[in-house]
C-alpha cells in the first residue's frame, strides 16, 4: 500500500474549512493512524486547516519519525492534554473541533484549561470515520487478505475439533495459525464455544472439553496490516438433530437474505430487517438477541451499524459484516457471519468458507 | 478464589455514605468486574448504597445471570447511557457520582438528559481503582500464577532465538504457549524487537529477521484468571560488544536500585528516581525515555504510577512493575522488567527469570 495519509488529511481540512473549524483534534488511536500512519499507543492528531501536529511521550519519539511524514511532532512532558493545551495556546486561531465520544470528561476539562481562554470547542463527532467508512481500493485489498486468512485458519481448525479438545486450546491454535500466517494478533477475543455455551452470544474460551453431539461456534478475525476480518462458522459434532438442522437452516437462510439485501444506498436498518423478517418467519426471532452486523476496517467494530432502525444508507466502499443469529438458552447458539462489501453496483464477500451446515 | 464481590460492593458503599453520594456510576469496565464479576464487554454498574444494578445489552443476558448475584439486571433496549438514565428515572435519590476519566463528554451529556432534571452529577474520579489497588491475598495467588506463567514462556523462547526467526514468528509462538497454559490471553500485544528495533520502547513484531550479534527484546504479559503480568528480558545473541554490557550492566543496577528503594510508605517518585540516579551515573540516564513503572493488577497498567515526581505513596498490597531501560537510536534498547508486591514489611519479585546478561 502506499502511502495515502497525506491525501486524506486533505480530504479532512477541506471539510474544516466548509465547517469553519480552524483544527480538529483527533483522539482516537484508528483515526489518527488513518490520517498520520502513527501506531503508537498513546497520542493526538492536531489537523489544522494547513498543518498537521501529532502529540505524544518519550517512549514514541523515534517510532513517530520513522512513521510519519508531514506532520510536526510534539513529545509531551506532561499529560497529553496538557500537552495537546500547549500547542493550542501557541496558535492564533481559536476554533477547535473534537469528538466528544472520544474524548473523556476529564480530558476536555485539563483541555480546557491548558489552552487556556479564548478557544471555542465544538463538538464535531464522527468527521474521521466518516472518510475511513469508504474503504479505496488499497484498503480493500488488504480486507481481501485479512479475510482470506480468517478462512484459511477456519478451514484448518475443523480438523481440531475432536471429543476431549478443551476451547481455550481451540483458541490457541486459531491465533497461532493467524500469527503464523502474518496477522499482527486475533481482532478481537477468539470466540470458541461448545455445546451449552454456544448460546452465550459472547463467550470467552474455557477449559470445557468438546463432547460428541455438540454445537462449536468458533467467532475470530485477524489483523493484517492494519485491517480487521470478522467471521463465525459454527458446525455439529456428531449427527446433528432435527431441531438443530432446522435452526442452522433457518440462520443460513436469514443472512443470505440480509446479504441479498445489501447494496448501495439501501439503509442500514432495512439489511437487518431482511435477517429479521426470516428468523420471524421461522418464530426464531425471539433468540435472535443482537444486531445483523457492523462496519469492518481498522476497528473490529465501526460505522455504519447494520442494527435495527438505522436510517443510514450504505456506500460504495462500505465493509459491513452479516452475522444473524439464534441463541437458545439451556440448548446451544448459532451464528454464521460473513465480511461484505458494497460497491456502487454488485456485492463482494471477502469471506471464503463453505456455509452449508457441516457435521464433523 | 471465592468470590469476594459483594464484600467489594460494600466497602464502596461505605465510601458512597462517607462521601454523601447516593449512587456511584462504574463504566469502566475492569472496574465493574472488580465489583460484580461481569465480564460482558458492553454495560455498566450503578451502585447505590444499598443495591447495585447491572445495564448491558441482549448479548449478554445469559451471561451477566450466570456471573453476578445480587445485581439486579437491566437489558437495555436503546444505547448504554439511554438505558443508565431510565434506571436513574426510576431511583429518588439524587445525588450520582461517575468516574470523569471513563466517560466521554458525548456519555455525559446523553446520561444527563435521560436521567432528566434534578440529579446532581459528581465527578468522582478512582473510587474502584483505589479499592483495586490493594490486592488481597487471592489476588496476590493469582498474580503470583500469572507472573510465573509468563517466566515460564520467556524461558522456553530464548530456545528459539537463532538467526533467521522473524519477530512476528516468536510473537506467535510466545502467545500460543501463553494459551496452552491456560492464559485467556496476552496482557498487552507482545513486543518482539530485534537488532535497532529494540531502540523502540513499544516495537510491534515486524517480519524482520534475527541475525547474529543484535540485541533482542522480549516484553510480554499473560492474563490469567482475569489478571496480568508483565515482564521484559533483553538477551544478546552472539558475543556482545563491552558497550552493550555496560549498559545492559547500568540498567540492570538501576532495576536493583529502584527494586531495593520500593517499600510500604515510600512515594512512587522516590522509587522512579533511585532507577534514574543509578542511569545518571553512568551517563545514560537522557536514554531512558519512559516511567519506571507501573501498577498491574486487572489492567496491564493501571494506579499507582512509577513515574517522575508521583507523590502517591506506596501501600501494602500494591504490584507494580519496575522497568527501566536504555534506547540509543540506531543501536538498540535494553529494558529489564520485574512485577514487585509490596508487603507492609518486605518486597516480593513475582517474575522469576534470571536477569543476569545472556549471550546465546
Amino acid at each position: 500500500m502506499k502511502t495515502p495519509f497525506a491525501q486524506r488529511r486533505r480530504a479532512l481540512q477541506a471539510h474544516l474549512a466548509k465547517e469553519k473549524l480552524n483544527y480538529l483534534l483527533v483522539t482516537h488511536p484508528p483515526d489518527w493512524y488513518y490520517l498520520s500512519g502513527f501506531t503508537g499507543e498513546s497520542g493526538a492528531l492536531l489537523v489544522g486547516r494547513k498543518n498537521t501536529a501529532l502529540v505524544t511521550d518519550g517512549r514514541f519519539t523515534v517510532q513517530a519519525r520513522d512513521e510519519t511524514s508531514g506532520v510536526r511532532i510534539h513529545i509531551q512532558k506532561g499529560t497529553l492534554s496538557e500537552a495537546i493545551g500547549e500547542v493550542l495556546r501557541a496558535a492564533s486561531k481559536k476554533s477547535v473541533g473534537f469528538d466528544p465520544v472520544h474524548v473523556s470528561v476529564r480530558e476536555f476539562s485539563t483541555l480546557r484549561k491548558a489552552a487556556g481562554a479564548g478557544f471555542q470547542w465544538r463538538p464535531a463527532p464522527g468527521k474521521v470515520i466518516a472518510l475511513r467508512m469508504r474503504k479505496d481500493e488499497a484498503e480493500l485489498a488488504q480486507m481481501r487478505r485479512a479475510a482470506l486468512l480468517a478462512g484459511d485458519v477456519v478451514k484448518g481448525v475443523f480438523g481440531l475439533l475432536k471429543p476431549g479438545i478443551r476451547e481455550f486450546e481451540v483458541a490457541a491454535e486459531i491465533e497461532y495459525q493467524m500469527r503464523k500466517r502474518g496477522a499482527s494478533g486475533p481482532a478481537f477475543e477468539t470466540i470458541v464455544a461448545f455445546g451449552e455455551r454456544s448460546a452465550l452470544p459472547h463467550a470467552r474460551p474455557t477449559a470445557k472439553r468438546l463432547r460428541k453431539n455438540e454445537l462449536v461456534v468458533l467467532d475470530l478475525g485477524a489483523i493484517l496490516g492494519h485491517y480487521c476480518s470478522d467471521m463465525t462458522r459454527t458446525v455439529y459434532v456428531g449427527r446433528a438433530p432435527e431441531r438443530i438442522r432446522r435452526w442452522y437452516g433457518a440462520v443460513l437462510e436469514a443472512q443470505g437474505a440480509a446479504i441479498a439485501a445489501v447494496s448501495n444506498g439501501v439503509t442500514c436498518g432495512d439489511v437487518d430487517n431482511a435477517a429479521r423478517q426470516v428468523l420471524a418467519g421461522h418464530r426464531l426471532d425471539q433468540y435472535f438477541v443482537h444486531s445483523t452486523g457492523h462496519g469492518l476496517g481498522l476497528e473490529v467494530h465501526e460505522d455504519p451499524r447494520v442494527a435495527r432502525g438505522q436510517k443510514r444508507r450504505l456506500e460504495s466502499g462500505n465493509v459491513i459484516t452479516i452475522e444473524p443469529g439464534v441463541y437458545v438458552e439451556g440448548v446451544g447458539g448459532i451464528r454464521i457471519e460473513d465480511d461484505v462489501v458494497v460497491h456502487s453496483n454488485r456485492t463482494e464477500i471477502l469471506t471464503r468458507v463453505e456455509r452449508d451446515f457441516i457435521e464433523l
